[in-house]
């Protein structure tokens, strides 16, 4: 028989799958001897069982909690629902992998009416007892009842009112009683019973409701964020309660051993006296900072200092920590490695190897890739944020420049997003959990209330998006959607701010952006990475601009220049239309002609900027009425600028419809049927590379035949590209190395790759593509339904963010091994989007790819994935336990 | 070194794939000691060789060719050039396939100026040899040379005319040496230079424009029609002069040793007197039946029936033959396994086992399944027939009925049907080559000139198209496009005709049709295919009479039940739309419950059509904005059926629409996203099959889930299934069997076959959707980039009309491995439309599914199929030589 419930003493660190983060490292803590209150953990096998049960809690399940709730009542002496001796316990998640307020919890579970009289008796505070009943009353409605929390909020505001009383802790005993009744028969007009008196009953409800949250709507948004399986479940943690709000001897707070946005090493967090946790994290209160403990209460000051450099050194990572103060006394509430910055996550790893706490390569392993964008991306320009004023100050709560245009509500967000806005901020009162796509959405965060650990703040860091918090400043109405800064002047939705999340400065304009430095720790960790990793990182970069700040970033070649991009520019699409609208081949040549040599000049940009690494270039790819207007009225315009009539260029444009142009008239196609297209890329590319060797680089060109299904085709191309670049070399009297090569972005590729391998010189996996046609989605259809899919749980992930290793990946492993086979030194790389996803740049490592190729603003990102991915397969093979951070 | 060049005598019909099936064939009756003028081949090899050296035939093949020639001169006693003893030749093309006038001949080479009065001299004909003069100055010039062919017409009609004659052969011989004048005065105009007079250059043009000819763009049609290789090459035959046009002593014919057109065991054939052989194939004038021949020339004819027996014997086949008469001496110049229609297949087959010439299993080898069309097609229905006027008779040249629009120049017909046109009828004088596509097209042939072996007749017989030949009752002019009938009535394009093909009647209207029936020699030779075959046949029906017609076919189940297809009924598409406009889930189900009892009345016709055989029924699989309007005009209608307001439509309509609809919201996952859809038709399943149950029938329904990707996805949708059908069962009372199974048409089920075999009772390939997701590319518009991929050689097939072995295929025979690994009883079927195409039918015996299901017209043909792959890989297994005969 399985065991679903632990008590702490019988867990360990190494748990976590079993206990989840929380439990895990409650019961570590409680086998190191530090200060925890009793309890257990039900398992997350448990969670896992629950859902298999059509969501109920087996009953050999149920005995098992029973029977570890009487063992802690007596380790602890106390009983559940006795009001001479009362077990209070809160009941929190805890999964696997932290989901900061994604799931439920409540606190002082056990309390009834009349436990409530007794804990009063008991504790000689009856003001407590009875704001601890009112918090539970509500905390337990809304999270395992579904009544509306803000109907619970209304009683408390009229309360306060009623009372004079602006903050919480100014109302007294009978004015928390006198919420009790209300809240009491709130309870009963919502749901036409009585609220449970029964301790057990509330536990078994309180614990089926944190089961239930594993799958609510946000948890999953999260989830899939995050990147975290939906079958892992969560465990449920039941313990003793200890209480912060016993007065002011007594607080709660939580702290890092680091600076979680600087890495500094120094303690670092806020505590807020006579509160709940819930307090401090919901940003009601604005919490105070950790050092002005050592005056309030400098013994358990410096208990909490030893426990933390005890923590710290036996995890062997900086820890984020909660703890609870009653009357004086100290108790850990909870530790795990803290989240933290993408700066602090580089400064820590670098400063741990300087302390000889890690080695290089556990610090590699400690930074997970996908945060550095924020250390890659733009600051504000140095010059501009001195001449702006500064409207308003808030905390910095997570680094980085933001710049948009305002939005008062998290769905206002998402909708502008949708409709393609680039640049939004958010700003909220405070933000909650309901808030996460929003938040996702925007390139800034503005909360008017909550500290550095509030939600915002929090959630933000994870994220790396830029975020001000608690913002007092501002005075935000949300209902009628504008904020007034501190000279009173008024905002409103769709006006521009900007935000420094590293100095909480807001600006009332659209500020100019400067590229980061890639220094100090950033450099050194990434120079550690480099050493570890066996596989290229080359860059999408269609302009000399994007190559040049992906050789910054550490580009080693470009994997992907998409040719068609340069067509799109004003000075450019005439011609191409021109050729377009050719109606023989004469017509089109010299269309061709014109574009001749500003491809040439453009590649000769690109084999510059990348001075001397490799450079693929992929031919014409779009279908091409791309590149032509669909409405009557554009047609109109561009049919009189081309001097032809309105008929016949919308005739052409018709001809060119495709019911589904991502299958249709495009790629290699292209140059099946005008292989003059070919040609003139061809001489294009050859020339470039003549001209610039010529001024002593040694390029070797890459020609890259997108979209080819099957060897004839690749042959029928790659035979126009050798003739004409061979008659263009002869010409030229010099030598040239040119290889060619093609995508596999067609599934009949990869099946037939070891044909095609005969005549590509390289592969390069165009896994956009190839998920689309694998999956036989198409990526601007799939949102539709994906949304279905993820809500139902059929799919966890987005297939063109991270890949899918189960099908198109053995499409790839497959096509690897077959044209390896074919042609020993194939080259072979990847060049969709997922080549910057660090989960895909594992995959591509252990297929035996080449190297990947990304958005320059990924190369970091997929070079540090690449080393992970080099120590993890060494870790595996020595059977060691290659840890792989916080991933 | 190889050797390119074979003298008859060297060869034989077992060396086809390297002479040809014409060279092959002569070398073996040379062998027999037939009468077969002397000469040699120039290989296959030697035409893929001139390809491979950039259309140059190499020094050392030419040295070879004039060996040989040298050789034959020897064994013939004449010298090429020699005006004293000439020795003259033909030079014809022949494929390993016969192409009937794909590609070019030319005959009388060898002559020239001075060459041509010996001729005269020693034949003491002058006629005649200016006669085969002129004919090779025309030939050689059209052929080799491009001057077009109407130029020399003009100059014979002139000369015609102005000499008072009708026929050729009233033409005496200085009107002939007139018209050699004008010819080679013509030729200079034309090219610049005098008519080439050494033979020896004529031959090595002509070799060379047979090679060219392999490559012509009616010959890449046709393979691309009849599934021929083109890396197969053309063989040339060089061979001796025999003059079918020296006088009433001379002909030239054509003959089968049993009727082509019935099957019936009689020489059938036609020859015209002092002609050469192109006269009759021409059809310009109409030749005579074989056994007039009897009376012309009786030991000649003796003779003939004498080598036609022996080579019927010989070839164990109904033989085509051509021939000869020199001065009353007879000489074989063709012999092979005649073309025949589906009914003479179907009897000379039946009739070979019968006459103990060959054995069951080499009759099924016989015959072609792709004929087996036009017998299974309908014929006129009799009282109409017999109420209808015949306007015109003409030959009966290929059986069928066919009732059509007329069209009069096969591009017409070509774009007609391109127009969505179903029913045409070609009408011309005479086709030729260059007509194929318009021939393939159309319904129905009518010519005024030519007799049964004309160009029409052939190419009909062979396509299965129905054809009346040599129709003279009706006068055609081709330019102003109009016929007139026998009384004098006048039509033009696009009035109804109908054409009996087996009377050679022609009707002046549409009539209707009858089913064909399936007895005698067809029901005989299915009989035995069914005892050789070990794959069942399936077929795709929608409908009860579709089912009911497939079963008269020999259909052992329903393999694609394509349930949205019982959706666009009138009565029904207003059920659907209120389904899909349903703002929610409760509304939808409102919907749904009208179309409920619609469905299960559907299912249960089905299932009593079926008589118990399986069913498998898709579920709902196109997006359903195929089921809305899409012009405003139309939805403002619907909007006002529906009670909605016109802007609301136009939203729905708005919101469903998708880039890329073949790989958008559709198959399973509309089932995922509304689960309530595959809950009615589930109910509708199984309800149905109680209800037939009840009447004594034992229907085990098998419900597919189309367009899976994912095994979650497959899960999710069973589920449902599994608990719907569940209950209704239940509720019964009674049991019922079910299957779920899934369709395989994407290609990541394909590749994660095992885990979806886990869930799936059956496959099913969709190898249309399969096909599209494989290469990439949609049906819909790849028609216009495969145009130029045939005319480029770059694809030589449909890959939706015959299966890809290599890529599709691959992926086929992965998900069955894959897929029998994860559950050794899972049902394998194929239902895309290549189950009826022959060669996809073998490689689904190859691959081991079970099944094949078709349209119900192409069920006899995979029956077919299934038995011939069956024998013949059991003849490769058991290393026999299984001859696929005509295929």
């Amino acid at each position: 028989m399985s065991k679903y419930v632990y008590l702490f003493n019988e867990g360990n660190a190494k748990m976590k799958n079993l206990l989840g983060g929380k439990g895990a490292n409650l019961a570590e803590m409680t086998g190191l001897g530090l200060p925890v209150p009793k309890g257990f953990t039900v398992t997350t096998e448990a969670c896992t069982r629950y859902y298999n049960d059509g969501k109920t809690i087996a009953k050999e399940i149920e005995d098992e909690i029973y029977e570890m709730l009487s063992k802690t009542e007596k380790i602890v002496g106390k009983n559940f629902g006795d009001p001479q001796n009362p077990f209070l316990v809160s009941v929190r998640s805890g999964a696997r992998a932290s989901m900061p307020g994604m799931m439920d919890t409540i606190l002082n579970l056990g309390l009834n009416d009349s436990v409530v009289e007794g804990l009063a008796k008991l504790t000689n505070n009856e003001r407590f007892a009875f704001d601890s009943y009112r918090r539970f009353i509500q905390m337990f409605s809304d999270v395992v009842m579904e009544v509306e929390k803000p109907k619970f909020e209304k009683i408390l505001d009229d309360i306060k009112e009623e009372n004079n009383a602006k903050y919480d802790t100014d109302l007294c005993a009978e004015n928390l009683k006198e919420i009790v009744k209300r809240y009491k028969a709130l309870f009963k007009k919502e749901k036409g019973f009585d609220f449970p008196q029964d301790p057990k009953i509330q536990l078994m409800e309180a614990i089926k409701a944190v089961f239930r949250s594993w799958d609510n709507p946000r948890a999953i948004v999260y989830r899939r964020l995050n990147d975290i399986p939906g079958d892992w479940g969560t465990a449920v943690n039941v313990q003793e309660m200890v209480y912060g709000n016993m007065g002011n001897d007594s607080g709660t707070g939580v702290a890092f051993t680091r600076n979680p946005s600087t890495g500094e090493k120094k303690l670092y967090g806020e505590f807020l006296m006579n509160a709940q946790g819930e307090d401090v994290v919901a940003g009601i209160r604005t919490p105070k900072p950790m050092e002005s403990m050592k005056e309030v209460n400098p013994e358990a000051y410096d208990q909490f200092v030893k426990i933390a450099g005890i923590l710290e050194n036996h995890y062997r990572d900086m820890q984020d920590m909660e703890f609870t103060i009653e009357k004086g006394r100290l108790f850990m509430l909870q530790t795990r490695n803290g989240k933290r910055t993408a700066a602090a996550a580089l400064k820590i790893a670098v400063d741990l190897v300087a302390e000889n706490m890690i080695s290089k390569e556990e610090a590699i392993m400690k930074v997970d890739p996908r945060q550095l964008d924020a250390v890659l991306h733009p600051n504000f320009d140095l010059k501009a944020l001195k001449a702006a004023a500064v409207i308003a100050k808030g905390l910095p709560a997570s680094p980085g420049a933001a710049t948009g245009k305002i939005y008062f509500t998290a769905d206002e967000a998402t909708e502008a997003a949708k409709k393609g806005e680039k640049k939004l901020v958010l700003v909220r009162l405070e933000t909650s959990p309901e808030d996460i796509e929003g938040m996702h959405v925007s390139q800034g965060i503005l909360t008017g209330r909550g500290g550095m650990t509030s939600h915002a703040a929090v959630v933000a860091r994870g994220m790396g998006t830029c975020c001000v918090a608690g913002c007092s400043e501002i005075k935000i109405n949300e209902e009628e959607k504008y904020f007034i800064d501190k000279n009173g002047k008024k905002y409103i939705e769709g006006d521009w701010i900007s935000l420094d999340g590293s100095t909480g400065n807001v600006y009332g304009e659209q500020l100019p952006t400067v590229e980061p430095e890639m220094t100090g720790d950033f450099s050194t960790l990434m120079k550690w990475a480099d050493e570890a990793r066996t596989l290229k990182v080359r860059t999408n970069a269609d302009t000399p601009a994007d190559a040049e700040q992906a050789v910054k970033f550490g580009a080693e070649g470009i994997g992907l220049c998409r040719t068609e991009h340069m067509f799109f520019n004003a000075d450019r699409i005439s011609a191409m239309r021109e050729m377009i609208v050719a109606r023989t081949e004469e017509q089109r040549r010299k269309a061709l002609n014109k574009l001749l040599p500003m491809q040439r000049s453009d590649f000769e940009g690109l084999f510059t900027a990348m001075k001397g690494h490799p450079v693929t270039i992929r031919f014409l790819d779009p279908p091409l009425h791309e590149f032509l207007p669909q409405e009557d009225e554009d047609i109109a315009a561009l049919s009189k600028e081309m001097g032809m009539s309105f008929e016949e260029l919308k005739g052409i444009v018709s001809s060119l419809h495709e019911f589904n142009p991502m299958m249709g008239h495009r790629g290699c196609r292209l140059a099946v049927s005008y292989p003059e297209i070919a040609e003139m890329q061809t001489r294009a590319v050859i020339e470039a590379a003549i001209n610039v060797n010529k001024n002593g680089m040694s390029v070797i060109p890459e020609i890259m035949i997108p979209l080819v299904g099957d060897i004839k085709e690749l042959k029928f191309v790659k035979d126009i590209v050798v003739k004409t670049a061979n008659e263009v070399i002869e010409k030229s009297c010099v030598s040239l190395q040119y290889k060619v090569g093609t995508m596999i972005e067609i599934p009949r590729a990869a099946l037939t790759a070891d044909e095609i391998a005969k005549e590509a010189e390289f592969f390069s996996f165009g896994t956009n593509d190839l998920t689309q046609m694998t999956f036989g989605f198409s990526r601007d259809d799939a949102g539709k339904f994906l949304e279905d899919y993820y809500a139902k749980k059929v799919y966890e992930n987005d297939p063109f963010a991270k890949l899918d290793q189960t099908g198109v990946g053995r499409l790839v492993e497959m096509a690897a091994k077959l044209g390896r086979q074919a042609r020993p030194d194939i080259k072979l790389g990847i060049c969709g989007e997922h080549g910057g996803d660090p989960s895909s740049v594992e995959f591509c490592h252990k297929a035996g790819l080449n190297y990947v190729s990304c958005s320059p603003f990924r190369v970091p990102i997929a070079r540090l994935a690449a080393a992970q991915a080099a120590i993890s397969s060494k870790d595996q093979s020595q059977g060691g336990a290659g840890s792989a951070g916080q991933r």
